[in-house]
């Protein structure tokens, strides 16, 4: 697999016979054994399951019954997302070894669907912000970061390591990663994925999500977790009408995402998109604050019973959120969740006026660094307002490393906000791929 | 207006033009001019407002088009809630004096819908717990609580001074006054009525509701605050299968209103209900501490702004839980709140097993004092779940005091409750009026 097989194509050949699901497998786990030593993307990989449920797949579609909307299709899982048989590590070396007894609800969907799970992702440390030891696969050096919290997800993608990934985010641990690894990431409306068997950061910004290789990838994995209703008729997308937060989004990107994102903007308003400035609604000075209040009271609520007595466990980014968390007054935190409602009220007319808001997913491409996963200041706010967001990749900034587009869309109109996608994914036709794609 | 007439009745009156607006707005300001000094129910009547109301609801009861589904009823509204041109007091002498300058949406419901608005009932202090000045009208010495917070409510559609009103309940706000007064009132599923203009006590326990003399007038008013469907055909509900919390709520009831209750359980089951005895579901043992603290954070952060300065014009109960309040750390805010997420998801199934459970609304009748407007241990669960309750009636107990039965319902069930509500008082048959009722 030299040239990269998009889940579409993947799904596409197997229900015709054209491929085999273990083939399939065996690809991506050929792929995962020629670069995890240099990215370290898995905690854990179960070849001997992954190979077992590849079999049982090339069964199915052999057979007279439908397969599943995914049937044969390899995924990642990351460590805080319960497998049955495998521990929920959570990044931690706190956490215990005992297998999660059963799969979290939104894995058995997916195997429900014929997805096979190969494993388990890195993810920072309890999904928080100490870097993890993934390496980003574009820079041939290895010395970037690849973002978090979902970082072995976005990687796992990256290298056609698996055919997509699940991701949880708090503040931008999906569209970040998966921007700063060049590959696509959905992260849902709030509260439509259940969290139920996922480790929680923080109840009222916790969101499960999907990484894949485009948008078009990320509608078939997201249609197994979410009920979007029936799919589109294959019929044209008319051109979208895009809105763009300038102000705070593009003034604060540097030089070279903005660069690339005018260059990405120019080309969607030359296939037809209309576009318009518009400027930010109130409450996004403070949203900062408030984010960082309700995740340190909500993760503090979590580690309040192990945190005290194991603090030499924890690492020193998450043991000064909970720190702070601990000592907070109530008052305090049910101001922010006020703030967070009322932000979240006035956000909706706000996003109703476009198909989609655009604007660059990060502000820099991926830092030059494994000390930091990158800032979430692009992507938080969406988390904040629980609208669904997504990122697709626009172009490689001058360092060569990518950049992604951000699109944000009103509560639950993750089916429109897939078909803007989509529309500017073919008019973009972005097609790079990590230097070590075909290194080895 | 010696006899009393129900609001369904008056309605139907109303539209068949036997009844004159004008003439049931003039009943009910001179049933208030009767009693008013007595019982200490209203705030404010806006008589002339009233009276130009009703005028109007003449003229187009009178015009072709169809009038609105209260067209000329006369209602009572909370002083906690928003009615153009008057102020909202809130029982507080901090509050300003400014008229509101747009009716809550709740009040503009009803008054679109053809409902005169009297004026303002009276609530306790932020419609928490220190006593009101209102009087309890079914002892003759005027001695006894009419509970709370929605006092004024209860009482002035005990008299007949208006059909209907609007209370609201953060605990047992609605159902208690009502039980104690020997009427109905009806809290709707947490958040199912917009709660802009109302005065918050706290955001995660918060509902608004209405009071009538009967299961049908509450469905007749809360079909204009909450969508509930198309209105069922007039066939006979048949027998509802009752589930009966005989642990909490029958044992912790003292003999008196065990004794009532007891009897009426007997009658609806002679009628035909079935009735089987429930235990309860985990997290009630907890549930009163954690309700607390919500209610205390919550009522902390919206006072804290002036409380510090303005203690002294506070109660002393208010002024406790504010302190309280404010001094209540976040993790432990967080824990409650992460305790009603759980017991609410856990109360669904526990609901579905009937057509509603059955249980006394309050554990004695009206308590012989004004020094205090009763426990909220009977009515809590239901406010803390954010499940539809009501009360309904159900007889006098040995003191001459009412007693009323509570109905509690699966999530967004109040179509059905209300049918269940309504067999249940045809069964019952109870027709007693407060010993003030034609006392001149």
């Amino acid at each position: 697999m030299s040239d990269p097989i998009s889940l579409a194509e993947a799904l596409s050949a197997i229900r015709q016979g054209q491929l085999d699901p273990v083939a399939l497998t065996e690809q991506c786990l050929s792929r995962i054994s020629r670069y995890e030593d240099r990215v370290r993307a898995w905690v854990v990989v179960d070849r001997e399951a992954a190979l077992a449920q590849a079999r049982d797949r090339a069964v199915e579609v052999a057979g007279s019954a439908p397969p599943g909307p995914l049937c044969g299709i390899p995924l990642g899982i990351k460590d805080i997302v319960d497998v049955e048989g495998l521990p929920t590590r959570a990044g931690s070396p706190l956490r215990a070894s005992v297998p999660a007894r059963r799969d979290a609800p939104l894995v058995a969907r997916l195997r429900r669907a014929g997805a096979i799970i190969l494993g388990k992702t890195v993810t920072t440390e309890f999904a928080y912000v100490d870097p993890p030891p993934t390496r980003n696969p574009w820079d041939p050096a290895l010395g970037h970061t690849p973002g978090g919290s979902s970082s072995g997800s976005a990687v796992a993608v990256a290298l056609g390591m698996c055919l997509g990934a699940v991701g949880t985010q708090t503040g931008g641990s999906l569209i970040r990663p998966a921007s700063y690894c060049g590959v696509a990431a959905l992260k849902p409306t709030f509260g439509r994925i259940d969290l139920d068997g996922v480790v929680p950061v923080a109840h009222h910004l916790d969101h499960a999500g999907v990484i894949a290789r485009s948008a078009r990838d990320l509608e078939l994995l997201i249609r197994v977790l979410v009920d979007l209703g029936e799919e589109p008729q294959a019929q044209p997308t008319p051109p979208p009408r895009l809105g763009v937060p300038e102000d705070f989004f593009l003034s604060r990107a540097d030089e070279a995402v903005r660069s690339v994102t005018r260059a990405a903007l120019a080309r969607l308003a030359d296939c037809g998109a209309s576009m318009e400035a518009v400027a930010l609604l109130p409450g996004f000075d403070e949203l900062g604050e408030c984010h960082r209040r309700i995740m340190a009271v909500e993760a503090a609520a979590v580690h309040r019973g192990s945190f005290p007595e194991h603090r030499a466990g924890y690492g020193p980014k998450l043991a000064a959120l909970l720190d702070e968390g601990l000592s907070t007054l109530a008052v305090d935190y049910a101001a922010a969740l006020a703030h967070q409602r009322e932000f979240c009220r006035r956000i909706d007319p706000w996003l109703h006026r476009f198909d989609a808001m655009l604007m660059p997913a990060t502000e820099t491409t991926a830092p030059a660094t494994l000390e930091t996963t990158g800032p979430a200041d692009f992507q938080r706010p969406w988390s904040y307002a629980g609208v669904p967001a997504m990122t697709i990749p626009c172009g490689l900034a001058a360092d060569g490393m990518p950049a992604g587009l951000q699109l944000v869309g009103p509560r639950n109109g993750e089916a429109g906000l897939l078909r803007v996608a989509q529309w500017c994914e073919r008019s973009l036709d972005f097609r790079h791929l990590p230097p070590l794609w075909s290194d080895g």
